[in-house]
């Protein structure tokens, strides 16, 4: 079942740290087990389709570098179907648990909604038929309302009721898809859910459309028995000028405001929190603290450029702290370690794809490993219940539980009369636990 | 009742946009009316305290550069006077009908809770008896919880219960006078309000402690029959490495969250705007769009410098685009045009403050004319209504009045089968209208 | 000669400020006389062919949008002539006296050099016979060595010398070409002259190679007597994650290294200074500093985005500042204004194309009327002269010329034994003279 | 010799990669041999003596926050030489073999030239005193010539001759006693040498009086016999908008002009390349392919803050790499690796001081070896080499020694008549490498 283009590429093999085998995993050891789940299971790996097996090498200044052999000049059913043999046996070489995509990746290009449903279908009945003789499942599904120029002006944001009709219909087949697929969870990424201007926008009626369509999939999951999560996707911007879902803070209020935070967390990606301002953990964190962490696209950005460059990650310390957070919140459930990531358009190759792959599975299985280690140790989490620990007793606690007011507050400060004394927050104590850790 | 130090300047008039006297408004001609008020009543122009009289020059490179006569070596209930004899000098001058300040600007250094409200009240009866002969009011108080070093780990978020009563203290104390000298608002800047270094942070213990405190506030102004407004200033970081009220969207959300959304506001700075990645605008129409508008802090930041240089405005388009979104908002009730600006370091004379003050006004007044003319055509306005109309009737009015739901969207896009055609969204021809205006 | 696409559009004519006329000049009025010179002489506008006519719409999130009539599914010698027609209807419309282009934006699609020399050449022809009889100038032409996959990694800079043959070709052809359609410049933005990684690269190296080849472009211009000159495009990185021309100082250096500071000149953009961390004027004025300026492309970007947008300039103040520098330099002498700017993607009517171009050339004609007003007042370059009157004498005209060491400028502070006082920046009361010019 | 602040605190040895001793090394094995010299002689570690020695923790938003009892409230003599025990008290138990220091940190304060030269040349003698016998040498000296007021409009950039007289002096007082007391560098760092705002600065003026100055110093290097390097450290901004030494390209481009680039190169700070859109990598390899590099300071900034942060190195694969292309061009030879670097304001205990600098020697000790490592194992520079291995021989070797011109070139490409096939870059195929690597 091997593709021709990957003929050269044998099945990555676990051979451990001191391999020097390019197409071998030094680190990610599926098996190995780490506070009572593999290394599998809790990273819950996927290989994502539109950036390695659609994308063909173009940027804004450049025409495509690639030429995958399946990239025929039509996007009919038949290049569908040749992308999806591809894509099965790079997964079936990687070894990769799992995978995701966008309805447009998989299907043969469409114009009216009929012509949508019915390419569509047809390749979901293929797509089933690969995964009953593969070993890599769905991690979740999502809809492109972006990509397509009837939604330059946003899919449910849009001015026009119209095409918010058109993405009603693409999400309603691909949630529905994902399900039958067996996926746990179903993505929304809001690439033109924003404003390229706010001269010509309505924020609010925008807001309002996307708060009531967001409600309308959470209605519609229940109403077909899905069971699984549904994750915004923060961003702040591009391709828009501003995004509504900018960062977990501001979806977090979104989802309160529409009465969804209960039904529906994020999916963070680094390379998304770099371009708002935030650090990975800072997101992840956010996500812990309001109770709607979901899944991670691990894909970082670079630190000098100011868009989404969508990388494979080679940050061991930031996603160290990531998975640390991760790990301190419960670790994965539905979700897992999405690789939203594209090989460099240089990077040519069929077994580039390999390269950035492994290295990016050898990163998580090292951070999980030092994950683990700073979780098992406690050296950072008991210093932070020793510093908080005034809130437990007395004043602390009397202010928190309501029975101490302003006035009462301010009385105590008065009868004690002190300035209090600071004590040092030790930051470079506790950042030299984080480096030692990082291996 | 001038001060020595500026008896060079003459008091400030309006003498028409073609006059050449620095020391004079061009077009800040207060009893001009627009709209049905006039354009004192618009703006409601303040000068802040801090930045004008108690700042020395000094930053993070260097000493203080300005030698004010009123900054003698101790800070006790005589320099405290003296900085205030100068202070209402220059509002006298400058026809300013607003000030605001932090409980620490104006009095004399406190080290004890006793201190703190010995020293406070000296001063705030000495405020009351220059208010009583003086043309200006206060536009809102605060109090300063981020300068003494108990604060460096933040003030109501500190892991120490005891700095969180002294917080308590310096609110109470803060609002009481706030209230007592006729302010109208009272701004809550959470400067430490963040962590340095998440590894060492509690995130969401600080973020309950931040919602009950400004509870505990907002039962506080009931109590004491405060009727003006509660706003929080976002700021996205500097001093911190994070800060929890990032943004309007940010604070919308923890204003939700503590069920604090119809009590406490936003006082929206273009600086901070800057910090996070916004358009001034787009704070402005987010506070408008979650009803939470409250007041300005009208000082930019520098576009290529990453911290909170708090320059007075000048730039026309930014600010006539604020205050069109400002009027189209309803404009001022409680809140104003402060100005939390500093002149720069180098600016060490006292006519720089009037330079300073002089242009920002200007500006000011340009920035409301030309708003007002873009409120009056209708451009805008009426470009965007009709943008939107679709959502007034048919599958639009369904969708968002839940009489439709996403398969019956999705069944409407099916039985018309069309790819819907995309309207251009006039960019261009929109910036143009407002090109136009800014004059 | 009208085109059909451009068939409702009028000749755009200057109707004065009051008009309302989104189809007319307000302020462009080519003819006014300023410092000596007609507008038009001042500002030597350009319509630039790549973004106008070839760009489909397309982003990295989306494709086309526009539908352009002349762009079929074949870019062969008729489409070539198709597009030429609408550009020259176009630029018949508007009026604007120069216009620019890349070989491969005017020419058909060429795989080998042979079809490259054919395919230009030919429609080198073709466009020599519309300038004929039309009112339309070259401004500066330029080769795109940049989106082609060859490119992909670098043109000049490339690791494989092939690759560099080609880029010769293709410069040695559009210099030519320019040289014998008129044109007054010849630009060379590096697009792909950087790395993707530095991992992969030899910094030396591909500078060497880059100086090398800026050099043999220049003997070849004086070979074949090209008057005009050649200008190099600053710009920070994108596509690259560096690119070695970054901004204007370090173009100025890589000139000094590579003995070509008398050669060849900048063309500045002002969306690659933002890029960069500067601000548009510094970029103007380090160009005149160092006696590199050359020519400008007038296109902003967002300053909330970290991408090159390339809009149509609309803000009044920073291309006043841009325009005093300038005038202050010389004004331009072969260079001009060029609109390296796109309409944005949901702008996709012919008459969006209008409104931008009218939208920007109307703005920088009120920014030069300004920019005038500024020099003629001498209100700035008097504060600048008196600022920095003590190195025409005294011990600051003698460190200058050399006649005091370092021993003697000591022993001179010391035998005066005080320490000098500072004296105000004024950086207010400047900025507020600048604010009263922008207009 | 212990000093009473620092008496809890032990003598840091090295005690292994398990060591759980947080005043212990587990990487800086000062003797350790690493391509045939120690690491102690490869890393030159320096600590600063003003951010560890003269800050009291004070920021723009608050007082300081240290109370080191060395900090009494006049910086007299005494003061100074109390400052000096602690200092030496902690290099000895630290066992950095080098320090760095301004003027104004060791010495008293002083307001005119006199004062000046006496209270430093009073330090100076105790300074030698002081080494004579410890085990720490001087790295670099420098002079402080940005805090003071009357340097408030820069120090050799200043309008005002008489401030660049007092300046003269302090490099002359400063240099000298860098050369009596054995340093090997002296470093300028520009803090002032810039604008606050473009309208009040004579850019062009102000370059050729840094030009001149810079020369100065350099001829007394000469006269007095100092073999040591003088080092220009590049900064973009902060405090001023703008420094004339941006970064290390822009520095190259004015040695040249002024004829500098063979008596001056550049001492890099990392959190200068982030606030220049910069790696710290990039720098020190444009400093190689320059030939100008000097020295470091190893400080970081935060990737989401815009200003000098001034923080301890933590990140292991940005200073693997930044020590591999400083191995890779041949190492420090009169430079060193200073800590520019400063405890967070919240460390406010002599401890914190330890942990700081214990961290950050042992991550640049791990950055070392991961470096060598790349070094040996040749994977990098081997495929670098051969990626451009075209221009040994061919058309590369002829373009490059100018026996090809541009129609050479050209007329190669006709003749060949092939678009050249692009290899792949492999950028992830290298990352792998070098995360490989970083252990
Ligand atoms: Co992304
Ligand atoms: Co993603
Ligand atoms: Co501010
Ligand atoms: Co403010
Ligand atoms: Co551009
Ligand atoms: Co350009
Ligand atoms: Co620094
Ligand atoms: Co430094």
């Amino acid at each position: 079942m091997s593709h021709p283009y990957f003929k050269d590429i044998p099945k990555i093999a676990f051979e451990g740290a001191e391999s020097e085998n390019p197409f071998a995993f030094k680190h990610y050891d599926k098996s190995k087990v780490l506070l009572g789940k593999t290394m599998e299971e809790h990273l819950r790996v996927a290989v994502c389709y539109w950036h390695s097996f659609c994308w063909d090498g173009f940027d804004v200044f450049g025409g495509g570098t690639f030429n995958r052999p399946w990239h025929g000049s039509v996007n009919d059913n038949q290049a569908a179907l040749a992308k999806l043999d591809a894509a099965f046996s790079f997964f079936d070489k990687l070894g990769n648990p799992y995978f995701c995509f966008h309805d447009t990746d998989v299907m043969a290009a469409a114009e009216t909604p009929r012509e949508h449903v019915e390419n569509f279908r047809f390749i979901v009945d293929a797509i089933e038929e690969k995964m009953d003789s593969a070993k890599v499942d769905l991690l979740w599904g999502t809809a492109n309302m972006f990509s397509h120029p009837r939604y330059m002006a946003g899919a449910s944001t849009n001015p026009d009721p119209e095409v918010v009709a058109f993405s009603a219909l693409q999400v309603k087949e691909a949630l529905e898809a994902t399900h039958r697929l067996g996926g746990s969870g179903y993505v929304l990424w809001g690439g033109r859910e924003g404003y390229d201007t706010i001269l010509n926008t309505n924020v609010k009626q925008e807001m309002d459309q996307l708060g009531r369509f967001l409600n309308m999939t959470v209605e519609h999951k229940h109403k077909i028995g899905f069971k699984g999560d549904i994750w915004i996707e923060p961003k702040p911007h591009e391709p828009t000028k501003h995004q509504y879902d900018r960062d977990v803070a501001t979806v977090y209020g979104f989802l309160k405001e529409y009465g969804l935070e209960n039904e529906v967390g994020v999916n963070i990606e680094p390379n998304h929190a770099t371009l708002a301002g935030h650090s990975f953990e800072h997101e992840v964190e956010m996500a812990n603290a309001f109770g709607i962490f979901g899944s991670i696209d691990f894909n970082r950005g670079d630190p000098q450029n100011g868009w989404d460059t969508d990388q494979f990650p080679n940050d061991l310390r930031e996603n160290t702290m990531a998975l640390y957070y991760i790990l301190k919140g419960g670790g994965f459930k539905n979700g897992g370690a999405n690789f939203d990531a594209k090989v460099r358009r240089q990077s040519r190759d069929g077994e580039d794809l390999f390269h950035a792959h492994i290295g990016g599975m050898d990163l998580l299985a090292r951070a999980l490993e030092n994950a683990v280690t700073l979780i098992e140790s406690e050296k950072l989490s008991s210093f932070v219940e020793d510093r908080y620990a005034g809130w437990n007793t007395g004043v602390g606690e009397k202010m928190m539980d309501g029975s101490m007011d302003l006035d009462a507050m301010a009385a105590h400060a008065l009868a004690q009369n002190v300035s209090p004394e600071p004590r040092s927050g030790r930051q470079e104590f506790l950042e030299n636990i984080v480096t030692a850790a990082t291996r």
